[in-house]
């Protein structure tokens, strides 16, 4: 069995992405299941085709995209992801779509197949703050979120349950901001535990 | 040389302080300064005599109190104690007074003596949230930072600074609050930070 | 031409709903449009029968839903509804779904037909707060807004655009609370010029 | 009886300030005690000057600042003023005074003789948010809530009490931030009231 895992590249002027860090502190094996990680570039027109390529060569079990959310106060699952491109800024390659379908011809929404309400469950048992998100946003991660229930549904059947994360800002990058923060080894944790409940909930069900 | 660090005990009916906590996490020599721990009850009518004892049992160069100030984003320096208590919510006695004075015939304020800016500089060098604050409460931290300065100018003018710390909820206090929180490990390092720079700052000025 | 605007009673132990106050305010006529009201009781069992039987009674062009989303800091028009009950406290009728679909065979979720984007220019022309909203929720609201969805596209055709707009505390909810309101003449301004809003954008396109 | 008012022209890139707006919408007489007004520069080197005038001209009986705090969700009276200027930017004459005494002979700090606690209630009874504040900043509003402590100490001893009210952003301030706001309206209540109760109060004690 395997989980591919993803983050992603430091956009909007920051230096570092905690998705990025996050996923690279991974072990290779959690939960006797194979861990292959993945960067998506935070570009709207290519971080379809990474993650199209990455599913293509590594035909993952699972497949966990993991992103910032600026101002979330814990780690946040979530629910559903929309079929809307809105940037309020531009990506890493300055394009800024506003108010356009991802899919012309896919559904307007797609749930996540990860067990949502157990993962926030397993990572507050650690005493780290997480919570159930209800929206993705409009920005790249929907965008990904979105285009990996599109080839899962249309393209690549055998992938057992696909979804979103969100973690919150690293401490190093609000020094001076009254914006919550979440340490990268709590973060790291959370998405381990994550990745543990994922795989436990599917050999449950 | 010698700091007399204090935190307390917990508070509204929670199980733990972060203060407390950190306060055990420190090390017994910092930055070649002795360091002596005490522990305050989150009581008005007892932290004063707790605190006042210490003092006369350690005879510290310096003082540094610290507390919890759950909302706060990052790690907080006091400029200033007020001369009232105002309590939103019993102590850990059942006591709430308010709108009274500490002390009848003290002034309305202090400022601390700590190099609050460059504290705040040390710590965010840390890659850690810090800010200087100008209101510590009216509850028993406000309270013991008052009574601190007072016997400072009253009785123990041996003591070289005194000055308080505020520190956000630990995560583990707020798993499912949309509360900011930061890391044991991360305060830890910070209330370390602020210890060095308070006695380099002493050699250097 | 008709316009179908409906509010809520007042839940979760307040006295007061301000989309109820809202609408109770609301002329009888805008931009030449009839407005007619109905209040929708907080139940998640009751509310798509009196949505649905005022529908049915009305015939309107248009439908808004409007209600409170307490902590938002402006007016936000919702962009979507997605098909869960997920109420983290208990409706007027003491239920409290948790993880339900609304409609077993409904799609995951609806986005709305009205003009968000413009809805939200028109209300900010005003020096009113507004943004456009990507969750209403998984309470009532977010209920109301999929019921409305799902029974225009297979019941009443005749329903040329619905959605859902939430708006802020009223100050006289929140009097000692840290959290944003509105007043009721301000949520009163920005409603009426949504409702506009939605007329003259079906004209004009 | 008299009572001078001040409010501040606008800065930090606005172009109105709520202070000088509700100042301006304040009646001449409230509670059969005469309201004179005076807009106060947002400049720390000039506004003790403008007030110290005023006073001079006016010989008030009761002396209340009026200044903006955004980012506050009430109108919140100050309990004290602190002897420092540290602006975190520049004022409307390009000054930006870091860690500065404002009167190097001055006390740390004044306690408000307005009477705070029933100025909130008062504000609260008319269903407007208030909070009691226990600092007023470290920018132009704190300096000349302090000069006009040290002045009454000092130099105009007629004056029966002088205090400072901070009122939150106006929402044509904030139409795209997530941001509190408050209506002119309500911003003007609450400011009535507070008048009405200092005069009363007065009378009362």
């Amino acid at each position: 069995m395997k989980i591919l895992v993803t983050g992603f590249d430091a956009f909007d002027g920051a230096t570092i992405n905690p998705a990025g860090e996050v996923v690279n502190q991974l072990p290779n094996t959690i939960a006797g299941v194979t861990v292959v990680k993945q960067i998506i570039p935070t570009i709207f027109a290519e971080s379809g085709t990474v993650l199209h390529d990455a599913i293509v060569r590594e035909q993952p079990d699972f497949l966990l995209n993991v992103g910032q959310a600026g101002g979330r106060f814990g780690i946040t699952p979530e629910r559903i992801a929309i079929n809307l491109d809105d940037a309020s800024r531009a990506d890493n390659a300055g394009q800024q779509p506003r108010n356009q379908s991802i899919q012309s011809d896919g559904p307007d929404a797609y749930f996540t197949q990860l067990p949502v309400t157990e993962i926030v469950a397993s990572i507050k048992a650690l005493g780290i703050p997480s919570m159930v998100s209800t929206t993705a946003g409009t920005f790249v991660c929907n965008h990904v979120m979105y285009q990996a229930q599109f080839m899962r549904a249309n393209e690549f059947p055998f992938i057992k349950a696909a979804g979103f994360i969100h973690i919150p800002f690293l401490p190093e990058q609000v020094t001076d901001q009254l914006s919550p923060s979440m340490a990268l080894t709590d973060a790291t944790k959370g998405i381990t535990a994550a990745i543990q409940t994922i795989v436990t909930h599917h050999y449950d069900n």
